[in-house]
């Protein structure tokens, strides 16, 4: 038993709740136990400079966290005038996850935004908001496929991640949340998708190392956490899942 | 009528969402029409350098916005690697205006950070941010009050703030939506206290001038939301109010 | 009777010298009280990107001081590598209000650059920049008024800005110098038009309120102090009087 | 057969040269195929402020790659003002995979700072980093054992790292050279200890998507180019070796 | 005959303005010629940390321009948010060579800030900003002097600067001004003693070079220009002359 | 005798290693003493905007240290998010010595991008890089002339550096290294042709002075270092040789 009650192979109690802000093309407030992500997709109808006529779209991403969502208060990034090391790394993986799943020619030239900013945070942070970010996306994507008239729907496949971990004592667990994260010994950082194949596989000991049976194990338990978030994308997804499953059938 | 079906003087609907995030000391979502402020007091045990050993207190504040907060996608200031000159001097005013309603010595030696951010914009950021934070305060000073066993409690009135202003008609109208502020030929924010007295007047013509007797008007009609502000204030500060009441009546 | 010997509804001595700098279109040195402001205005045959192509030009304001304007060294804003928040809010400043008295539409697509570099600081820099600046700014627009033979000239009406106050003791005076200024309970800044009209109006209250009736003394001692200075600019723009006038009588 | 005559599991040629500069405590300089960097160990006797007093040693990194290390000339970071997310994103790895083999406590109270310049590179500057940086570290640690005497070698592992890859072509490969690393499919780089144990794994699907199946193949290939790594590691280390191999024993 | 009809060994006219701003403990006006630089020395009562506890005292130089003091507007850089090259090499400069005439040993630990402000720039403006910058350290070592009963006036030597250089027509002269230095084919600055020795020579060829005979020949113009400008420091230094020239006795 | 067995007129073991790196179009590792410098030459194909258009191009340059090119280490620029005084100092005088010998109009409107990368560091590093960078510009300008049928090869004379000084014994001495150059008096660098004609001449007294005839002493001094460095540059330019020596042969 965890400290929260969870058994090794439970998630927290996840929420997507859509359209949650008025201006975005695609809006979520994702909430995956204390942890709230606000995700939202922007469309710019155009590319950075080196796809400027290369008939591609591109997807980027940003991640910041308000400085309250932590239990002390966090310097702002802007007030710092640079952003962080770790920052960096989040928002590189949320672009780089998301692009893995979107016919990029199919969306033409123009760019889809990403915005994770972290409201209240309790681990699991950069998993939650490549969780939400994929459902914004699909939001956004398919406002642009009927508005532009696209010939195909863009998303290829579902998206989701999730953290699994080894404690101290060596027990393997499922989707940590803060105090979990922070005593960890390996923290691995999986993203799947809907046909579950990996898109990004980061594992990481944390002055500790682990073996490759572990590494099979801490994957399995992952796989069950996905395939559950992706449940509840396709729920709250609604009509939109059928252009997705259409991709899906055609990659098969 | 307005292009929302308001009055001159009709402000817009209000909520005051208290503890709305589980790790600050205080915190709202407040709510004016569209717009909506997550706003946070954080207490730290220490002041800034040209305060040490006064044995005074300090009250600081930064604010900043979403990049999808607005109807087109702002960069953000972290990107950026500075602060814009707009969010300086709105960070500045709700610092100052806070300061104005607090016993600094009564606080004793620590700082009150006030964060305000954005999640969505519709006019009158500023205005809200102020009569959030505010709130946020209060509740996060009554909590220093108790642990720290303070002699008195530090905050002597309320405070809340709202934007009246000139249409390019010249017609004088309170709480000015974004449609509203950005044709404006004259906006005016005013900040006051439970006692009906200014803490900050802000009158800007838009490539435009007012007259002293619209001056005398713009006031008039920043009162009355003022006050209706101030009730909403009391309505969810519940028993911290008997706190504030008994300041009140030291002053007069 | 005032530590330097002045009434309360006097202001200081002020002189104003045109053409100080040999480069610059329009430039003048002027002094209120100890204070010294160079204030230049450089004109430039563009605009900013959202101007271009809409036949109206711009004007922008760049405030400085010198780390020795003050009796303690500041550091310099290019040591530091940014800009501060009473810089951005004071350039900010200057620039909206010298925006309000011209026809950006007669200037044409051309900016009009302000720089007020403060050289001896003592109370009323931002207020004495904006009146030097406004001379500044008419011997180079009239510069480009015949150079480019422009239809009409763009300045549609004096400018000028001084600075009211409330003492610690609740005494309401002009025009405050630094150790005035320092130790007010409040401080407003007031920009007005030859028409007696508001281009801009700040009042604050340092850590202090004041009420409806203190603001209405404020600005009638203000009129007083903006009359005089107009009447100075009158004196040494000269020639360029008339072809204001003939601007006013346009408005009236 | 690849592009450059090897075989699918055959690594590139790879030398150490230890002791290349004269002011480092340790310093090397690594060529894995064309790649080649500086690698070199620094010891402060301080830690970072979050470690003073805790009797923990600290280990950090720092990577950067000369304009012409590249095919294309590449803008300097410090030309820019700031370190970019790729770079960030590297020296975090190098540091987190270094301190996972050293016992920080045994390190005491000081710093080793790693410094990893890519002079020359080819694909793999990364994983040739973390080669390199290793033995650098070993040679300063080794000094500082003698000249401090520390009770105890602090080093409790061998460790190196390589990368692993799917073409487009499905192939999975060992040791990408960079025209393999940039059309590849997927990228992973593994960091692993003497004993055979995961330090750090990262795969990644660059706009592609990975097995399970295939995880495993291409852990076991790195498996195969990691031994090699440390065979001469030992090689070039020397007389250290036996330092490290009684840690290992412990371990054991 | 030169453009401006001096003969080829004559420099400009020199003014030193003492005394010229109310704050600074020492500060000047000069101009040489059209150039116009503001100097001041600011004594603070600590050094930098490389020589806390040495008894060692400090001299450090800041240099800027207004952004009018040139012909075509230049940008701030405090706008840009970092120091030129060009400035930062000035400013080095002119630290450097004042180091070179005071014991900083005599001073104390204690650094004389110097800030040169150009605010109207016609060639030269390095070479008057030492020569005016050796005033006002004179004027504020002079005040720390006498109120801190130094034993001995720290200042060894008179300093000061010009510039010589080579015409594109092969023609030497002395104290150029912005047309002449703006097309000279060599450009040399020299820095100098009352007792004649050199401190700092740069001579430079802009895509040019320079014989041995023509840098003596250029040595020797500066020499003349040199010795006046000393006589009108020791004019305007007045009976500070008599503790300087007590220290050059000593070296003699 | 010197502290490492030199005479006073004698320069260091010096070695040019050509094509060191596989990529840039120049490079060579030159080493003098102690002092290693990797110098690269890149060939672009465009000019800075203020050469658009002329028919001319350019030659610019950059200067780092690898953080443990010196006995302690030194943070990075690229950390301290700003290119320091000293490094712009030295790369103004790279690109400008460089641009001495060059026929801009000859090279086209291309850029020529000098990196010196300094990776040891023992005094003496900014001449070490230009006598390097030249001839790197070399062979990249010879492979630009032959690719782009260049009508004349636009390098028009030989160029190297030295730096001579003067001993606090009052001694004369060639090619300091970092032992001498940081105890040294006077200091000198002295950048010439290979027609014995001066580039650039920077003497510094470090708070001390130097005579005319010492400059003349020290100058004489640098001759013969530098006849020395020029054999060695035409010893490792081979072939090339020819193809300066028709431009020398113009020049006279």
């Amino acid at each position: 038993m965890r400290h929260d009650g969870r058994t090794e192979n439970t998630g927290r109690p996840v929420t997507i709740e859509t359209d949650y802000l008025i201006h975005p093309e695609g809006s979520v407030l994702i909430s995956v136990g204390n942890t709230k992500v606000i995700c939202t997709a922007s469309i710019e109808e155009r590319v950075p400079p080196f796809l400027r006529g290369s008939g591609q779209g591109w997807v980027t991403a940003e991640y910041s966290m308000l400085p309250r969502a932590t239990g002390q208060r966090t310097q702002r990034e802007s007030s710092k005038g640079k952003v962080g090391g770790r920052t960096m790394e989040i928002q590189r993986l949320i672009g780089r996850a998301l692009r893995a799943v979107i016919d990029l020619g199919a969306l033409g030239e123009r760019t889809v935004w990403i915005d994770c900013d972290v409201i209240q945070a309790d681990g699991g942070t950069r998993t939650a908001s490549i969780t939400g970010a994929f459902v914004a996306m699909c939001i956004a994507v398919a406002k642009v496929t009927e508005e532009k008239g696209l010939k195909k729907f863009p998303i290829k496949d579902y998206l989701a991640a999730i953290s699994v971990g080894k404690t101290e004592e060596g027990i393997l667990i499922l989707d940590l949340d803060y105090p979990e994260d922070s005593s960890a010994a390996v923290d691995m950082n999986v993203v799947m998708t809907g046909a579950g194949e990996f898109v990004e596989l980061q594992g990481t000991g944390e002055e500790a190392t682990f073996t490759r049976q572990e590494m099979n194990d801490l994957v399995e338990l992952a796989e069950v956490g996905i395939h559950r978030l992706i449940d509840i994308q396709k729920d709250v997804l609604g009509p939109i899942t059928s252009q997705i499953d259409v991709q899906e059938g055609d990659l098969l």
